[in-house]
């Protein structure tokens, strides 16, 4: 079995969910598999000096209209830019590490329903009740969420994840990498893809 | 005839000067033509703050690996990280605008001349000798390339070219405008040919 992607991505970031719908499909269309990867830009920021992409003056005016456009240009339907917005996203982060500890496929299913309620659905998932709420519908027992988000043992495997991206050079959500090879943000799919059809180039 | 691609750049962008190499036959294939526009990035940067991407933390080391991995993909050959980086574009720049006021044509080849010798050989074209020599290639008299570096009236031109992409909103290198609709980067190429081929969406 070839390694998996590994898919590194923050909550809050909107090319990081237009992404998570894409790269099921390229990693299957390669024998691949997607490790998920949840971690905080507030932590990996502090690397570069960045702030939110939408707070910079002018590009975030851009950005705004691009993240739009770019939903439509993938196909991926229904993405709104939420109500409130950049938003801490550790609830919903440890929601999917603690799911992960049990099956990692319960783990992909409530990323996805977590992107898809903070940017179609406009709930606001900083809420742990809210996260709670939308990781439920994937089956898992809503109290037992609740607990996990204030697990220590939880909140430790979140600062592992931060530092697994640091280590790995992640500076930005999405940010893939397979095979060493790493792949900054949504529009570096199609290199991804080009990559793992050839071995690289 | 429907409206040109304004096409803003500076001398030291390397994915402007990927672009530069895609996007004659990108216009041509929707009946368009390419607007040339050199600017100063470090003008342009004053409005975000921004400083050059390969001065960030980890995001300059993955740019370095980006753009060569981006001009194989995309299929530029030559394409070599200069040694001098990043340079002053001002004598490059002032030659272009002063060639375009004779020949649009002569212009757009001064453009190509230029950013290959940067890019491909190597040269320091921040040495205004070294930049009128490229441009001479394009059959231009060298004396009056020169002159025209110093050149108040050209100078001025300049200044107006880093004003309007300032009004219009630019702020990053390569950057296209057409039809009033804005796509910054090397990676958005492809989202431009579809808006024209679509008529937007």
């Amino acid at each position: 079995m070839p390694a998996p992607i590994d898919f590194y991505f923050d909550f809050s970031s909107p090319y990081g969910f237009l992404a998570s719908e894409k790269i099921e499909a390229l990693a299957a269309a390669h024998g691949r598999e997607v490790r998920w990867c949840p971690m905080l830009l507030g932590v990996v920021f502090k690397q570069t000096g960045a702030v939110p992409l939408t707070q910079v003056p002018l590009k975030g005016d851009y950005a705004r209209r691009d993240m739009v456009r770019s939903a439509k240009f993938h196909g991926i339907a229904g993405f709104r830019f939420p109500t409130k917005f950049p938003i801490p996203s550790q609830a919903a982060a440890r929601i999917v590490l603690w799911a992960q500890q049990r099956d990692a496929a319960l783990g992909a299913a409530i990323v996805h329903a977590l992107y898809r309620a903070y940017f179609v659905a406009d709930v606001d998932i900083s809420d742990p009740d809210n996260a709670v709420a939308a990781a439920a519908k994937c089956g898992v027992d809503p109290a037992a969420a609740r607990a996990a988000i204030d697990d220590p043992a939880i909140k430790d495997a979140l600062r592992r994840s931060n530092e697994e991206a640091i280590a790995q050079g992640v500076f930005g959500s999405p940010f893939s990498i397979v095979d060493g090879e790493p792949f900054w943000g949504l529009d570096r799919l199609d290199q991804l893809d080009r990559w793992l059809a050839t071995g690289g180039w």
